[in-house]
């Protein structure tokens, strides 16, 4: 599972990728012999290849190719990284289009050999943090986002999921070496002086005294077990704004790589952190009062209602199961749980991104240095606010009121 | 994992045990060419077939031989069971023997097409169950197991292992055939009307009563949910007393089939649990005030002094630890949790042997039906007392306070 790369890999280019795509018979709906096809890399990300490729007199017919490096990009070969990760990500997609077709990039092939996979370019789309960034509202965001969630994590949990399935799905997805990264990078890093973090020194007296915060410790490492141990879900593992892509009729949820069996709050909680994170980054991006205000408005009604459509689509699975096994009593503790998990954490993902080594557009891309701090302090007070309240939070609007009610320390007075 | 049976496999019976024997170049230093070999089959359990094979001339020369059946052995082939366990129950044993080598039976092999472990024979020994049924005390069993459970749980989970083995092991140990018998046996039917419970007609009514108690169901799907999700330590599944082995002297622990990764508190709730319904069975059993008082004494001393010896020998786990990763807070209230799970699990563990399929000699071994119907009210009592109020225990001596401040409510008043 971890072994050797196999013999048959070679990282793709745009010089070779074009014989590649002739190569496949999967493809040959899409492209024809006659076409010239054309191709760029535009992977932004840490850890892929990813190539556009389409046909120069037919740009709509196109297709994405992902490729998995045997190491992290932004590190380098210092830094070696499974491919068996491709496998885990082709498998997550295969589940997601059969549970969130709408929601998921159509696949055409996994290739085991070239660790690669070739789907559906989402050219009418944009990846979700960049609009964030410019104040763009996406309408159906919380409605479409909150059904994913709903049905990817509803229908791989043991509420669903035969006995015998459900675990050996979870062996499956047996993911170690990238459930390190996120163990390494969201719950031990930001919390230490560690050489990775990368957060700007004005915030330093901020950072170092959550740091310095021993009962903030003990709730993330209550929350890194949860994320070790509980096997509820097959999670995507990596569900920030980055990872969704949307424009204002559809949303699609790409690179599920990170997937395992994990607690459902820690995806329902990357989307929240991350519109957070955008919450705050807007204390200093939109300067009008009343433009700010709208924009906070829709970020914070997309949290309340992507809860309620999360709720409201999970009680099918609810309405199926016995309830002499499961009486409401015990449905309601369990919404509860994934309610206060997901507090706590979207806010270890929101440190994370002000204090460790992979940060957000949103925050760490303004640049005037007294405005990024400020949201970075900002996020760092929501975050703390939530770890330290998630226990006693019941509705979603708790969660809410909690988040938005924190104010920036910085600058600092005093 | 679950396919069908090895072409190699036959169950020995004791005419082809001895052949079986003399083939194995393992036991040529144990039997001798020149030795007449004896064997008895003593399987007393349900899924196995068990020899004790000797040397006629020397019966110190001697091993048990334990095979897995295809199938339940008290139901028939009608519920067919992977031979899988085999396999599982063997690389326990050497987790364990690696452990605690001082509580585990020596293994000689494991035959993988044959479904077998060789093993010592412990003669010396005497099951648990049956000791305490007749009221015998045994004065190190608290040290050794308190120590069993503590290395075997601590040394298992992601306090000890590091990220890749901990997961590499959870998947090695998938167990979904074995987990089922627990789930459905402990956690589902003796909460329901169920064709496969077996209490006897006298207890119906408090039966009754406690399977339309909604509050007691939650708390039971809480304990299930638990069980089938927290990966947290390598279990031995099935830690009753009928599966430790004692004399005056030493301790072990035999038979983990039932191995997964699991939640620590269900081990050691299933050694309190029993302990507390050998507490309820001599309520009438022993019918000397002052020889019951001291034997209860003695379980409940072996509760309290099983659980500080767990603490104190997890204690260098904690030691090993990364305090600004793990500050104390973290670790009391982890080691809060374990025992709230111990009473919890431990409390299903006590309602299942009183209502469901499987019983024990303690309680259902007691030939008059009113004192029988005593031992199991209280039983119950304690168990659903345990069940409700373990969110509020926070040291083991509440727990024994709960479980010894029940009585009866057998004979029924009013």
């Amino acid at each position: 599972m971890f072994g050797s790369v196999s013999p048959r890999y070679a990282p793709l280019t745009t010089d070779t990728v074009v014989d590649y795509v002739r190569s496949r018979p999967e493809l040959r709906t899409i492209f024809y012999d006659r076409d010239v096809i054309e191709a760029v890399e535009v992977g932004d990300g840490n850890l892929n290849l990813v190539f556009k490729v389409w046909a120069q007199d037919d740009p709509q017919r196109t297709i994405v190719l992902k490729q998995a490096l045997p190491y992290v990009r932004l590190v380098g070969d210092s830094w070696p990284l499974p491919t068996d990760r491709a496998r885990i990500e082709a498998q997550a997609l295969e589940i997601h289009g059969r549970l969130v077709p709408q929601h998921t990039p159509k696949v055409y092939f996994f290739d085991p050999e070239m660790y690669l996979t070739a789907m559906q370019n989402l050219n009418d789309h944009l990846i979700m943090r960049k609009g964030l960034v410019q104040g763009v509202t996406y309408p159906h965001f919380a409605n479409h986002i909150g059904l994913f969630l709903a049905r990817t994590l509803g229908s791989t949990s043991d509420l669903v999921l035969d006995y015998r399935t459900k675990k050996l799905e979870v062996a499956r997805f047996i993911n170690p070496e990238l459930c390190k990264i996120t163990e390494d990078l969201i719950f031990v890093e930001p919390y230490r002086q560690h050489e990775r973090n990368r957060y700007h020194p004005e915030i330093e007296p901020q950072v170092l005294a959550l740091q310095a915060d021993v009962a903030l410790h003990a709730e993330v490492a209550d929350l890194k077990e949860k994320f070790m141990t509980q096997a509820q879900s097959l999670l995507h593992g990596d569900l920030h704004t980055g990872s969704i892509m949307v424009n204002q009729r559809e949303t699609y949820v790409i690179d599920p790589e990170f997937a395992f069996y994990g607690p459902m709050g820690f995806d329902i909680g990357a989307v929240i952190g991350n519109l957070l994170l955008s919450y705050a980054s807007h204390e200093v991006r939109t300067k009008d009062p009343t433009q700010r205000a709208a924009f906070r408005r829709y970020l914070t009604d997309t949290i309340v209602q992507l809860w309620r459509v999360f709720v409201r689509e999970f009680q099918p699975v609810w309405d199926a199961v016995d309830p002499i096994d499961m009486p409401p009593a015990y449905q309601q503790a369990y919404m509860r749980r994934v309610l206060q998990d997901t507090a706590g954490f979207g806010a270890c993902k929101m440190m994370r991104r002000i204090i460790g080594l992979a940060g957000v557009e949103d925050i760490r891309g303004i640049e005037d240095v007294t405005d990024k701090s400020i949201a970075a302090s900002l996020s760092l007070n929501m975050a703390v606010a939530l770890v330290k309240g998630r226990h006693q939070i019941t509705r979603i609007e708790e969660l809410v009121d909690i988040a938005t009610g924190c104010r920036p320390t910085y600058p600092w007075t005093g």
